[in-house]
């Protein structure tokens, strides 16, 4: 059986991205590519390296590919996921979100950070955080997947586990990230030419990030309390993959690098996309490069009392397309890997 | 009158970037360049860029140097600085350390972070640390000066005068820097070499690091606490030149925006060499590449009380050459920017 | 059925690249990798990224890896490969060399270049050229596989077919060159170290770099001439992976840009992983990145009468280690392209 | 006495570079910068690094402007430059211009390669070619200067000499070229940004490119022939500043690498901003990189009788602001290396 899937706003980053794996996944056949621009033309016109696929982009007609497919990953930019998101839904389709759309159990936290109603407030009850390492239970039955952020990821898979088993406070929290260029997407704009990224290091978004609010709700669950308050510092860098999180947490009294090695082993030692490194030891970026791994790093600092946990992703992949494969994968029952590897 | 310069340990890149600054310089000329490895050899032979320029790298034979120079600049790895200092400050050389020998005034500190006692505790009182932003009037006089350190020049400017405003507490705060691979000096060595740092960002020495004692030292001066402990986390990124710092603090009640921003034109509104950014933006290390300057912006997050404050400056120049050649203007009683703009 | 492979000198950047490879392919399985630096640790400490995979390095112990292996791939330095390569053939293992050291049919023509006799003869002449494309059917049954060069891979493929239609002429063709670093290897040297490579483009090895009799040596069969003489100018560039050549040839009378389309269609059509671009394109090494693909453009300039081609490959896969594979994939009688996807 | 220059065009990278030069310059003040796009805007506003120098960008008003100038320096595109500097002239103004509108001396190649009529022919012959190393006496009294091109300077440079003392035929002449991306100017396009240009490296423009007729232009007057046909192929590499031109040319029947060296040195000995390597070496655009340097190496392939240049400089400096800078200084009788060192 061939799950028959059709990637909607296919001509970006996380579209190319996703048809690298789709085009390998031995379960999986790419049913339709849509693309407003390029609809009519050959994948191969906008990225040349699927020169043979038989793969042409189309308009996104929901009704016409809904006839034909068993999910949707929907690649489009915020707010514009939820109009195709309800005719397919309607329609029986799968839905697999990598915007933002969907991620936010709040409506009242959506409107907060996206400064308006959300246009289908009652999708945002219905939606399962595309998440598996912590949701993948809920993954089996999901409808519709609001698929983690590439900073959320990184973000919320290292201090989930020590946040539920009491490590650190949840109070206080600072993360500082650093982002290659395409977690900008294939954005034409002045800041993202390359002589203005190159040699370039530079925070941005440094209050009110719309990640935030995705960070601190997914902390709070872990963390079992109603609300959190966390500073989130995003960075752009002069690479195009990869995101670096750097964690600073209060330890809670007893806490010791044994601990935070037995909870972490406890969370993920049976994960394949999470390598925890050995104590004192911190992540890499070029080590998650085109792969679906979140590779996380820990140390605790004496001198301060604080946990310092270092995580990397490839924020196409596990930060976005890859996490969406690995998501359909566990709704259709395949394995969670096909593709991925 | 010239001031007759030394550089001591020219074949690194501080060494070039003071060639670089000293070979324009109005009121300086290059006595001598030493290098024990390039010794006979003209400067073109390690940097082609100063073909034509007279140079010919020596023997670091101090005699014989001092009797030609007033000023030696010191680009020598850590412990060997000590060994040249002592006899040309006994024969009267004035000297600029660019190591890190001289830096902390407490040779207890010195020994828990080098693991060694110091060669020669009673220079580390004589010493006058090299930021003149805050020590401008002591070195008009000094005849040691200990150059603030790349990572404690970015992290101790913009946070300086808000801890001695009271703006900020000096508790808890979190450095997060990040650092072009010419801050590891010109080292042969596995992890500089191009695909290991290329599309690699990582975090090191995120426990402990040598640069960690000097910020905590100069941040409790000005804060008039006896000591500090904060958390310094430095990461390399892959560009050439450049350090972003991103510095958490909390803020003190009755902190704003605008009292920030008053402190800081206060502290630097005349300083030639600090660039203060208007609220709410952010530094950027492409605007201080291969300047002096250091570029600092500010945030308050009213979320979580914390104001946040990114300062950039390029690790060779205010970080190491451009620091050294500064102090030695004042030293001199040149022009302080003679040579940087 | 799983061929048992042996990957010698696998700590290396093309050693990771093998075992990326092999380590998805459906009808291999990684026997042993050797590293004499490394023997003793798990695979995991030089290449983090191959966390899980139950491989732990190990001496180059021939006698015994031959009697567990049915293929080895060497990825060993110039020279060393033979001393292997003679042991493993006895031992009735088929040998894939990615090394220069069995290329070159021509005794004479090896101690040119390389200062030395052949230290084993005989076997020049029992080597393929592992070069698909060109010697599929021979590679069939070859025992031992000379791996075609990286530079070579991407100025053979693009001019072979024109010289044999003879479309161009086989006198005074140029081939000008750019690669990434890792074409270097893994090669801890001053010029190689970032600060050193970014933002440096130079060429090196202008006159008789070692490539240069290889590439002539299968241009001259191509155009079924005894002897040729070209240019070849190989540039190092900023960045990873990636060679672009680009060649200037004369045209022949007669040649068209349809006449190189046909040629190009003929001998190219069905082969999977070379791409021939519409006429007036040119290709681009971000089009191959991590894949086994050569990319051709093709141009005539009617100004001067030259045939200008431009290639690119991913040095690291169908300049090494995907070539490698590919060519074991052809030896063993499984799906040319496993692994390669 | 000060040359008060007025830069149109000032807010792209030429723009900027003409800044950095012009605002270290001892001998000239900055009396205009025209955007029309950040007219009223402080020049901090678009480029922070300039923040306390007190320039306002302002409309192209020439009556205005040329009130207060003596010199106009045009950053202008192609085509744009001819209509600021017709008015410009008649109010005596020099204009110094950076675009490629007045370099070629023919109207009908004009006409050729930008498909248009050229709008004020005549000024093609009044205009003076800004490659100071060829044309100083007549840049003593010239109006009007068409700085040479970046791709024309590090292909005439090296070639010149040679073709003008007979050691390399006029004939078949191959120039393969790598720019940085500030070659492209700043501009905000696809193929511009950095996860499209980081990790590429490919040709454009391989026929017919519009330096090419410039480049044939001056080779042709060196050697002493009426017209000139070579292949001039630029490529795009990863990175912000530099070209790198490798030329291959045929040796004349005597040519030796010491005739060669000679030739350089007469040519070149007292140049200030020509850097002639040992015979073997190879340019690299590192060396050149923020100055104004021309770096030439050059090599003599006795294998097939070819003369390798390789030649390097920085495309914003000697290819654009420091050309322009040091064309000034000459026509205003100033020291030519002003500001440039």
């Amino acid at each position: 059986m061939k799950v028959r899937v059709a990637v909607f706003g296919a001509s970006g980053y996380a579209g190319e991205e996703l048809l690298r794996i789709l085009l390998r996944h031995k379960n999986a056949e790419v049913a339709a590519i849509t693309s407003r621009k390029s609809a009519g033309e050959p994948v191969s016109t906008v990225f040349p390296r699927f020169t043979g696929a038989p793969l042409v982009f189309c308009e996104p007609d929901v009704e016409a590919i809904a006839s034909k497919c068993d999910a949707a990953i929907l690649a489009l930019p915020h707010g514009l996921a939820t109009e195709y998101a309800i005719p397919l839904l309607n329609a029986g389709i799968k839905v697999f979100d990598i915007s933002a759309d969907f991620r936010l159990r709040s409506p009242e936290k959506y409107k907060e950070y996206y400064k308006a109603d959300h246009p289908a407030p009652e999708l945002l009850r219905k939606a399962v955080y595309g998440l598996p390492e912590r949701y993948r239970e809920q993954l089996r039955t999901a409808d519709l997947v609001a698929c983690a952020g590439c900073y959320p990821t990184s973000s919320i898979l290292p201090t989930a586990p020590l946040l539920a088993a009491g490590l650190v406070s949840p109070k206080g929290i600072v993360v500082a990230s650093c982002s290659g260029v395409t977690g900008a997407g294939r954005k034409v704009d002045l800041p993202y030419i390359f002589p203005e990224c190159n040699e370039s290091l530079k925070a941005y978004g440094v209050v009110g990030h719309r990640h935030l609010p995705e960070i601190e709700q997914e902390m709070a669950v872990a963390a079992g309390v109603p609300e959190m308050a966390i500073n989130f510092i995003p960075h752009l860098a002069p690479m195009n993959r990869g995101i670096n999180s750097t964690i600073v947490m209060d330890a809670m009294p007893g806490t010791t690098l044994e601990k935070i090695g037995e909870v972490y082993a406890q969370a993920y030692g049976s994960e394949q996309f999470v390598r925890i490194l050995p104590p004192g030891r911190t992540s890499d970026t070029k080590y998650v490069f085109m792969t679906n791994t979140c590779e996380i790093g820990y140390n605790l600092d004496p001198h301060t009392n604080k946990v310092i946990v270092t995580s990397c992703i490839d924020n196409l992949t596990k930060g976005a397309a890859g996490q969406a494969v690995q998501c359909m994968n566990i709704r259709f029952g395949l394995d969670e890997a096909e593709g991925l590897l």
